[in-house]
């Protein structure tokens, strides 16, 4: 008999604690929050959430979310609907950012490492992908200046950057950087295209304002990217782009929008409901405290179970730790080991395509309860055992 | 006071019977049919509608629609869920074959006359449009195989073509031609994109199968594109692709579709229960009776009030009328003649980049039923009336 055809994207061999995956937990899939919006929005007779829908994104939508995101602490500016743009999630919005604003043999600059699958969307627009150095405060913008005041590199027509909880490195862009990158990108006529997805699941104080926000140039020169996906639910692929009105402009005029209509219409409708009945933002506090108990655990493991052997900075919101291995140990090396004792994660140099973080891990903390992620960085430990008295094994003729 | 911001595509002025809109009837949008669905998805504690979706789409409605489409008699071929990929509806999945299979600068043909917002999405591509000519029968392909064979034009890498009730003139592309039209395509190197979406809204016996179901290439030289939106509800922005699975392949490695899943996973879900339900079927069925109806009250309409004024050729499936005047009528200078006696419509010309149907027009009889689809024909008969006489006045000084 033939397999069945995969329902989900994620795929975990059974009994094995799979770090890797940076999905959200499905215990925390709010279904009863989606019958309670569906059955607001289907309960009568009311036809909008079927048909096409308008081209910015269902108009109620835009108000009420520029709303909400005006009430949280990780915004703290007030948000105009004028300037946002449903889309059908942040990958969605990436790859129409790329068909709108770049042609293919331009240069989009990213942060090394970065999240791994965009440079796939890159790629398919043919776009040349160029890394910049980061360090703890994230986007190294002395680098940064450095190379577009060079000959040596390309100049970019976009920068790709995750400035809250970064993927992988869970480092957040200081103030000071973010304005330097903007000041940057104003002069040398680049558009940053920030993904923001993280922005509302900071455990402690929030990160700095969005670049958006942040943002006083007459003509912007930043498209900050928005998402249901980690605050409410990936499956319904609904996104938000906020960009000054002028570039809002391009993305009405897109034939993608002019033609289907809104990116992401019923769902939006959906969304809409979630946040007027109050369930959004009951669920994005939920979410901080659940992962904030996580991320505080997935800390106390490292410390207790890993101790001296790595090094690595609390994210303090997101989904991710990047440690760095002392020594020599190669994790692409590591990974089979570790799956041997049922523990997955992503090896550093799956970030980045220079192959500069063979030391380096990434690790998970949404996916599963405190317990597991213990016992996964429990295993973690033990692999690392097998890995040095293999190495030494080696080494001993 | 400000306006509020749209909800809908669609915008009608008070009291016109706009025919220009391509849209289906709010009437007919089957609200009882998705709160079943959404019922049967989220009555239970089952997460997996809301994580991410798998790239290639949701498995069991991969299965389910595989099996669906095999048993409409528009298809009346074994549908195999290998050869699908689900996108976010059929201009979406347009867009992302615009990325994936062409380049800036690379030449599409188009039927000319065709779909008017389809040219928009080629543009964003920087895709060079090429108009093919039209008859009866759908595209000439005597006429593109000339084009071809000539240095006058340049070789396309794409063909965009909608075979079943065409987009604007309902015509169905004939058996013969579709054949020629494959084999010209893998003579020739090029990728034929056929727009389906109303190959199931046939109101008499079926059109050919579908251009995928007649390829029989090694390496497939047709990509089918389907849609909910024209059988269930437009809102959902959820379709299909159906392809050699050579050319799913590349589907399958997209950037967009592995970083994000499934392209719209959650509304998969419930299109999924919608066919596994029966909905879908019956859906679909009554969809043609009542369409069906409105295209027979259409036709008669015309006959009664524009007799012997115009000339078309009842299409018998889809959305569309397509009338050609005779004589020297100009259809873009009856437009506003026609909205002061309150009906509306599309001109020819807005099909066309070259201009070559200035005595055209485009009607839809989706959105309205069959007496108010009469009125707007005799308003239309009225407006033609008071150009013609406003003609005369003119030539007699």
């Amino acid at each position: 008999m033939k397999e069945p055809l995969p329902s989900l994207l994620i795929s975990i061999a059974e009994g094995v604690i799979d770090l890797g995956w940076g999905h959200p937990s499905p215990g925390l899939h709010p279904i009863a929050l989606l019958k309670q919006a569906t059955d607001h929005v289907l309960g009568g007779e009311e036809p909008t959430p079927l048909q096409y829908g308008a081209v910015q994104g269902f108009g109620p939508l835009l108000e009420s979310l520029a709303a909400f995101l005006t009430s949280q602490p990780a915004y703290g500016f007030p948000v105009e609907p004028e300037t946002l743009f449903l889309t059908a999630g942040a990958s969605q919005g990436l790859d129409l950012c790329c068909t709108l604003f770049a042609n293919a043999g331009d240069t989009v600059y990213v942060e090394e490492p970065t999240y791994y699958l965009v440079e796939r969307i890159f790629e398919d627009h043919h776009l040349n992908v160029v890394g910049v150095p980061t360090d703890g405060a994230g986007l190294r913008t002395d680098a940064l200046e450095e190379m577009l005041r060079s000959d040596s590199f390309p100049k970019p027509r976009l920068l790709y950057t995750i400035p809250a909880y970064q993927n992988p490195t869970g480092t957040v862009l200081s103030e000071g950087r973010r304005h330097e990158l903007l000041r940057l990108a104003d002069r040398h006529g680049f558009l940053v295209l920030a993904d923001e997805v993280y922005q509302m699941l900071h455990y402690g104080p929030p990160p700095p304002r969005p670049l958006f926000g942040l943002d006083d140039s007459e003509a912007g020169v930043v498209i900050s990217l928005g998402s249901f996906s980690k605050i409410l639910s990936p499956g319904l692929r609904t996104g938000w782009i906020q960009a000054n009105p002028r570039l809002i402009g391009r993305f009405l005029n897109a034939g993608l929008s002019v033609s289907g209509g809104g990116l992401n219409h019923f769902t939006s409708t959906l969304v809409h409901a979630a946040i007027t009945l109050g369930l959004l933002a009951g669920n994005v506090a939920l979410l901080r405290e659940t992962y904030g108990g996580r991320e505080d655990a997935m800390d106390r493991s490292i410390r207790a179970r890993l101790g001296p052997k790595v090094s690595y900075k609390r994210p303090g919101g997101g989904y991710y730790f990047w440690l760095t291995f002392n020594g020599e140990l190669d994790t692409e090396a590591l990974q089979p080991i570790a799956q041997e004792v049922g523990v997955d994660f992503r090896p550093g140099n799956a970030f980045s395509l220079s192959g500069k973080f063979p030391h380096a891990l990434r690790i998970c903390f949404a996916l599963y309860e405190s317990e597991r992620l213990d016992e996964g960085i429990g295993r973690l430990a033990k692999a690392l055992e097998s890995y040095d008295s293999m190495v030494h094994g080696l080494a001993a003729p």
